[in-house]
C-alpha cells in the first residue's frame, strides 16, 4: 500500500465518523430519542440531559464523559464497568508513555537510515515506500541504529509492567471497596453448595443440607434453598408471560380504537392456530384471558410439584454473617472433594440454575471437551467455515430449497451468487463465533453469567490473536512464499523481517478503520435507533412493549474486550518496529475510554456485576501480548543479524516472573473474598428473608403459595438464627 | 552374570540374613537388651515382651507382628506409621496380583521362545545365559508372543490404579477418623500467621494481631502468641541445659564414688579452658551450679527482651473452635495475598520457628532457589562428587592439615589413600544427601517439621530413580556404546532392548541384596545395640543420660519411603520384560511390612504426627513409576519392532487422567482439614490455655514469669471467650 492509497483510506474513515459525529449531535439533540440516547439515566431515574437539549453544544458530551468520576461510572454502571476503564486508560498510559519516547527518537533514526533503500532500490521498487520508510525495515542488517530499537523494547515493556501493577493495586482496591461496602448484598450473605451425595434412608433433601450444614455452622446458619430442575415450570411460566403480553397489547388495541376509531371501539381478533394465520378467529381479549386462567391453576400445580419433587443435588445456602458466607465458600467442607462443593454464590440476575446440578466429574469433562473444540476451532476455523461454504454452495441449496431453483438458474444472479456465497458464509460464521463461544463457556457448567462471559471472551482473545494476528502476519507472509522457504530454510526469518514492516501499513489502516468507523457507529447509535423507531411506529402497542424496544443492554464485554485485546496486541507487536502505529492506538483507546465514557454513563445497563472479576483476565492478556511483542521483536532483531538480540532474553524472562509474582501477590482475591473485607460493618442488620426470597427464581415466585408449601424444597428458618 | 554367580550372591546374601536372623532371636531375648529392642513400648508404659522372654519361641515376633491390627499400630506409632504400612501393603498386593497372572503364563512363553537364541548363538554366547531366558529378551522380534506381554502390562497398570484407588480411599478415612477424634488436639485449635505487614504508628504487634482476628472472629478468637526471634534465648537456654546436664553427671559420679571408693566420696574436677583440656583446675559440682546460677538471671533477662524487643511480623492464633481453626486456615484474610498469610498450624513439637518470619516473596524465591539446586544436584551430581574428591586429594589434604605429612608419604599408604579417597568421598556424599537434601528442604522456608521431611523425600526420590535407575540402566548401557549409536541412530533402541533384560539380573541381585541384608540389619538392630552398650559402659553416668542413648528415633520417611519407591520403580518396570523380579519384590515389600511391624511396635518411636500427609506423594511416585513403565514398555515394544506398541499409548494417557481424578476427588483433604471432619463433637471442652501454653517454646518457658509479663508477646485472653 502505498502513501496515497492510505491517506484516501484514512481521509475515508474520517469523513464517515465526522459524518456519524453530526448525524450523532444533531439526533441526540432530539427529545424524541432520549431513549435511545440515554435509556441507562431514564432507567436510574435521572433527568436524561442536564442543562436541556437547547443549551446543548456539539461537544457538550465529550466535556460530560471527560469530566465524570470513576465514582459515577461506578454508581451508574459498577465495578465491572469500572474495570473496564481502567483496562482502557492502563492501555492508553502504555501507549503515551511509550510514544514520548519511541516517537521522537525512533522515526528519525529509521527516515535517516540510507542502507536498506540503496540496496533494494534494484531489485522491488514497492517494497519500500515512504511510509516503511519511518520503520524498521528501513534499518540495515548488523546496523548499529539497532541499538535504539532495542532500548526502544525495553522501554514499552517496563512501561507496560509499571502501568499493570499500579492498575492491578487499582483495580483491587475498588473491588475491595466494593465488597466491603455497608450495604446488603444478598450475593455475600450465600453460598452455592453442588455435588451433595445422594440421600441417605429417610431424609429428605432439606433434611440432608439442613442438618450437615448446622453441624458445621451452629450459629450463622440461616437457611438453605434445594436447587431444583425448572424446565418445566419455567416453561409453562414464560407460556403464561407471553399470554400477558398479548392480553395486553389486545387491551391497547382495543383501547386505541376507541379513540381513533367508533367510540365503542374493534375489539381485536386472531386466529387459534399456526402463528396465527390459520384456524378459528376468535375475540384475542376473551381468548388469552381464557387461556391466562387455564394456564395459571396448571402452573401452580407444576410449582408445587417441582419444589416437592425435582429437587436436585445442589443448593443455595444462606448465613447470616458476610465473614461466615465468605469463608464457607472458600473452605473444603467435605472429606471426599467431589462431594459437598462449594462455590460464592453470583448475584440472584446471574444464576444459570440448569447448569447448578451438574456433577463434579460432569463439569470437568465438559470443560476439557470444550477446551478441545475451543482449541480445534482456532486452528481449524477454515473447516467449520468449509463446511457451512460446502452447505451453502448452488447445488446443495436448490438441492434444501427447490424453490430457488428457477431464481439461481438466471446466469447474472448464479455469478453474483456464486462469488459471493463463501465470504457470506465466513462473515455469518464469524457473527456467530462470540454467540458460539458464549454456548460453549455455558456448556462447561458454569453457574454464573459473568464467569461465563468472561470464559467466551478468553476464547474469543485467543481466537483473534491466533487467527487475525499472526494469521496474517505471519501466516499470510509465509505461506505465500512456501517454495522459497523450502529451498533454503533461513530466508524463512528475513520473509518475516520484511513482512512485518510491510504489513504494519495493514494493520494502521485496519485500527484507524476500527476506531473510526466502529466508534462512529457505537456512538451515534444509528442502527439501534432506526430498529427503534420502526418498532414503535409499526409494531409496539403498550408501553411494556415500547420498553422492550429500547432496552439498551449491556456493554457486552464478552466481545468488546477481546477486540480490544487484539487491537493491543497488534499495536504493541508493532510499537518498534513501526513506532507510526503508536498515535492510532493512543486515539483508539482515547476516543474509545471517551466514547465508552458516554455509553456507560447514558446508554448501557449492566446486566450483572463481579466486582471486577474480569480484571485479572485483562492483565493476564495484556502480558501475554507484551510476551509475544518480545518474541516477535526477539526474532525480528535475529532477522536483522543483529548479535546483541540475546539482549532481549531476560526481558521475557522478566515478563513471566512479572505474572508470577502479580498472580501470587493479587490473584486470589479476585477469585475469592478476603475475610478483612467481609469483616467491615454493615449500614443495617441483613433481612435474611429479602435476601432469601431475592434467590427463588420468577417462575417459582408465586403470592398464593405460602411459605409452608415452600418448605418442600426451600428449608425451614433455622430456629437459632430465625429472631436475627 | 551367569546363573552360578547370581546363585552365590544370593546365597551368601541369604547366609547373612539368617545370622543377622538368629543374633536377633538370641539378642532380643536377653532382658539387658530390651531398651534396644522395645524401646517403643517402654516409653508407652507397656510391658516389653508380653508372656515374658522365656516363653519366647525364635519366631514370635514375626507372629505378633502379623497379628497386630491397624488400630495396634495408629495407637503405639501413629497415623504416619499406618499410611507406611497401607503403601507397603498397596504395593505388595500390586506385586502379589501381577505375579498370579504374569509368572505362570509370561515366563513358559518367553521359556518356549526359540528364535531369538538360535539367531544369537553364532555371535555373542554371553548375552544369553538361563536367566535371560525367562525374560522377554527371548522373544523374537515381530513375534505373536508379544500379544502376551502388551496384555501383562495393561494387567499390571490395571491392578495398580485398583489398588490405588483402595489405598487412597483407605488412607483418607484414616485421616479423617484421626482428625475427628474427640480428643483435643492443641494443632486443631491454632493456625500460623506469617506476613504479617508493618506495624501501623502507635500499636503494639500484640494490638495489631488481636484487633485484626477479633474483628474477624469475634466468637471464637482466643489468644494470639506473636513469634519471636529466639536465637539469643535458644544458646543460652542450650548452655543452660548443658551446664545442667553437667551438674546431674558430676553428681552422679560423686555419687559413684562414695559407694566404690573412700564413704566421704571424690569431688569431680575439670579444667574451664577449651574442650575441659586446659585452664584452672576447679571443683565441677560447684563450678557447674554457679555457672547455672550465673545463666538463670541472664536468661530470664533475654526472655523478657525476646518477648518484647524481638516479635516477628508472625504469630500463631488460637480458636475456642476446631471448626473455625480448620476454616480459617483455608480462607484468605487479607485483599493483598502476600501479607496475612495463614496455614494451619503443625504440632507443637514439629514447629521451625525461624522459618515463620521469612516473607513471603523471599519464601517464592528460597523455593525456587532450592528447586534449581537440587535439579543441578540431581543431574550433575558428579560435580559436587569431584569436587568433594579434588578437595580430599593428597596434595590438598597436606595443605590443609600439614600434620599427616608423614603418613601420607608413605608409598604403602599413598597407594591405598589415592585408589580409595574419590570412592569415600563419594559414599559420603551419598550418606550426606538426606541431611543436604533435609537442609535444604528447610531452606525453603516450610515452617514444620513434618513438610520438611516429606519435601526432602521428594527430592530424594528424583535422585534415586533418576541417577540409580536410569543412571545404570539407560545411561550405562547407551554411554559404553556411545560411537554405535552415532553411527546408526536406530541402533540405539535395539541397545536399549538389549540393555533392559541384561540390567534385570543385576536389579535383581539388588533387590535380594537390599532385602536380606538391609531388613536383617534393621530388625537385628546390631549398630545401635553395639553403640548403646558401649555408650552405657563407658559414658553414661545418670538416668538421662542412658534414656539418651538408647532413644530409638523414627522411622525416618525422608530416606525410607524413597528406597522403597526406588525398588517399587524397578520391579515395575521390569515387571513385564523379566517377571522374575516379581517375587523379589514380593519378598522385599512381604519383610518389609513384616519387620517394620515389629520395629512400629516395638521400636521406634515417631517424632511429629502428620495425620498421614505423605500419603499423596507415595500416591503420586507410584503413578509416576508406573507411567515411567508403560513409557519403558512403549519403547521396549517399539524396540522388539511390534506394530501393536501403539495400543499401550491409551494406557499412558489413562494413568495421567487417573491421577487427575485422584488429585481432584482427594487431595486437597490432604491439605486442609474438611470442616466436616473438624465439626465431630469433641469428648471435653477444649483446656485453651493449656493449648496455649503446648505452643510457647522451652526456651522462652518459666514458671517464674507470670502471665502480666508475657503479655507483650503473648496476647491477652479475649474477653469474649475468656470462660470458655
Amino acid at each position: 500500500m502505498d502513501l496515497s492509497s492510505f491517506v484516501t483510506s484514512l481521509t475515508t474513515s474520517f469523513l464517515i465518523f465526522l459524518v456519524l459525529m453530526l448525524l450523532f449531535t444533531w439526533l441526540s439533540g432530539r427529545p424524541g430519542n432520549k431513549f435511545i440516547y440515554f435509556p441507562n439515566r431514564i432507567l436510574k431515574g435521572f433527568d436524561p440531559v442536564e442543562g436541556g437539549y437547547a443549551s446543548r453544544n456539539p461537544f457538550s458530551w465529550a466535556y460530560e464523559a471527560f469530566s465524570s468520576t470513576e465514582q459515577d461510572i461506578i454508581a451508574l454502571s459498577g465495578v465491572d464497568t469500572a474495570v473496564y476503564f481502567v483496562f482502557l486508560s492502563t492501555v492508553l498510559g502504555i501507549l503515551v508513555f511509550s510514544g514520548v519516547l519511541l516517537l521522537p527518537v525512533l522515526l528519525p533514526v529509521a527516515a535517516t537510515d540510507k542502507s536498506v533503500k540503496t540496496a533494494n532500490s534494484t531489485t522491488s521498487n514497492n517494497t519500500f515506500n515512504d511510509l516503511d520508510k519511518l520503520s524498521m525495515g528501513n534499518i540495515g542488517e548488523k546496523s548499529n541504529r539497532l541499538w535504539a530499537f532495542l532500548i526502544g523494547t525495553y522501554w514499552v515493556s517496563f512501561v507496560t509492567y509499571y502501568m499493570l501493577w499500579k492498575a492491578y493495586k487499582h483495580v483491587s482496591e475498588l473491588r475491595a471497596n466494593a465488597l466491603e461496602s455497608p450495604e446488603v448484598k444478598p450475593e455475600q450473605f450465600a453460598i452455592l453448595v453442588r455435588d451433595i451425595p445422594d440421600l441417605p434412608e429417610g431424609q429428605t433433601r432439606k433434611e440432608q443440607i439442613d442438618s450437615y450444614f448446622k453441624s458445621i455452622y451452629p450459629e450463622t446458619f440461616y437457611r438453605s434453598m434445594v436447587v431444583t430442575n425448572n424446565k418445566v415450570v419455567n416453561k409453562i411460566y414464560e407460556e403464561l408471560e407471553g399470554y400477558k403480553k398479548k392480553l395486553a397489547r389486545a387491551e391497547a388495541i382495543y383501547a386505541d380504537s376507541k379513540s381513533t376509531g367508533k367510540p365503542e371501539g374493534t375489539r381485536p381478533t386472531n386466529k387459534t392456530g399456526f402463528l396465527g394465520l390459520v384456524g378459528e378467529k376468535v375475540d384475542s381479549i376473551d381468548y388469552y384471558n381464557e387461556k391466562i386462567n387455564e394456564i395459571i391453576p396448571r402452573w401452580e400445580a407444576e410449582q408445587k410439584v417441582t419444589l416437592r419433587e425435582k429437587q436436585q443435588g445442589a443448593a443455595i445456602v444462606f448465613f447470616t454473617s458476610r465473614v461466615t458466607a465468605a469463608s464457607a465458600a472458600q473452605s473444603l467442607h467435605a472429606q471426599m472433594m467431589d462431594t459437598w462443593t462449594v462455590i460464592d454464590a453470583p448475584e440472584p440476575r446471574q444464576l444459570i440454575w440448569p447448569n447448578f446440578s451438574l456433577k463434579f466429574f460432569d463439569r470437568q469433562i465438559r470443560q476439557n471437551v470444550v477446551y478441545v473444540i475451543v482449541a480445534l476451532t482456532i486452528f481449524f476455523y477454515m473447516i467449520p467455515i468449509g463446511f457451512i461454504s460446502a452447505f451453502t454452495t448452488l447445488e446443495n441449496l436448490k438441492k434444501l430449497l427447490p424453490f430457488l431453483k428457477s431464481i439461481i438458474n438466471q446466469p447474472e444472479v448464479r455469478t453474483i451468487l456464486e462469488a459471493y456465497l463463501p465470504q457470506i458464509a465466513l462473515i455469518v460464521f464469524l457473527a456467530m463465533l462470540p454467540k458460539l463461544l458464549l454456548f460453549l463457556s455455558k456448556s462447561e457448567g458454569i453457574p454464573s453469567k459473568s464467569l461465563i462471559e468472561r470464559a467466551a471472551s478468553g476464547k474469543y482473545f485467543y481466537f483473534s490473536v491466533l487467527n487475525v494476528f499472526i494469521g496474517v502476519t505471519v501466516g499470510g507472509t509465509l505461506f505465500t512464499t512456501f517454495k522459497t522457504i523450502q529451498k533454503s530454510p533461513d530466508s524463512a526469518i528475513t520473509i518475516l523481517a520484511n513482512g512485518l514492516p510491510a504489513n504494519a501499513t495493514f494493520f494502521l489502516t485496519y485500527v484507524a478503520l476500527k476506531f473510526f468507523v466502529g466508534y462512529g457507529l457505537e456512538l451515534s447509535r444509528i442502527v439501534p435507533l432506526i430498529i427503534f423507531h420502526l418498532k414503535k411506529k409499526y409494531l409496539c402497542k403498550t408501553e411494556a412493549e415500547v420498553k422492550e424496544a429500547w432496552k439498551p443492554g449491556d456493554l457486552g464485554y464478552a466481545t468488546k474486550v477481546p477486540s480490544d485485546m487484539l487491537i493491543v496486541t497488534i499495536v504493541l507487536c508493532y510499537s518498534v518496529i513501526a513506532p507510526l502505529i503508536i498515535p492510532f492506538g493512543v486515539v483508539y483507546f482515547g476516543l474509545g475510554w471517551l466514547i465508552h465514557r458516554n455509553q456507560a454513563l447514558k446508554v448501557y445497563v449492566p446486566s450483572y456485576e463481579s466486582y471486577g472479576r474480569m480484571w485479572p483476565h485483562m492483565q493476564a492478556r495484556i502480558l501475554a501480548s507484551l510476551v509475544l511483542y518480545q518474541l516477535t521483536m526477539f526474532g525480528y532483531f535475529g532477522a536483522k543479524k543483529f548479535p546483541y538480540a540475546v539482549i532481549l532474553i531476560p526481558g521475557i524472562v522478566f515478563s513471566l516472573v512479572f505474572a508470577y509474582v502479580c498472580k501470587q501477590k493479587f490473584y486470589r482475591f479476585f477469585h475469592d473474598t478476603a475475610l478483612e473485607v467481609a469483616a467491615e460493618e454493615l449500614k443495617e442488620t441483613p433481612n435474611m428473608e429479602r435476601i432469601f426470597r431475592a434467590y427463588i427464581p420468577p417462575s417459582l415466585r408465586n403470592e398464593k403459595i405460602d411459605d409452608d408449601q415452600f418448605e418442600d424444597a426451600l428449608s425451614q428458618v433455622s430456629r437459632s438464627s430465625s429472631n436475627v
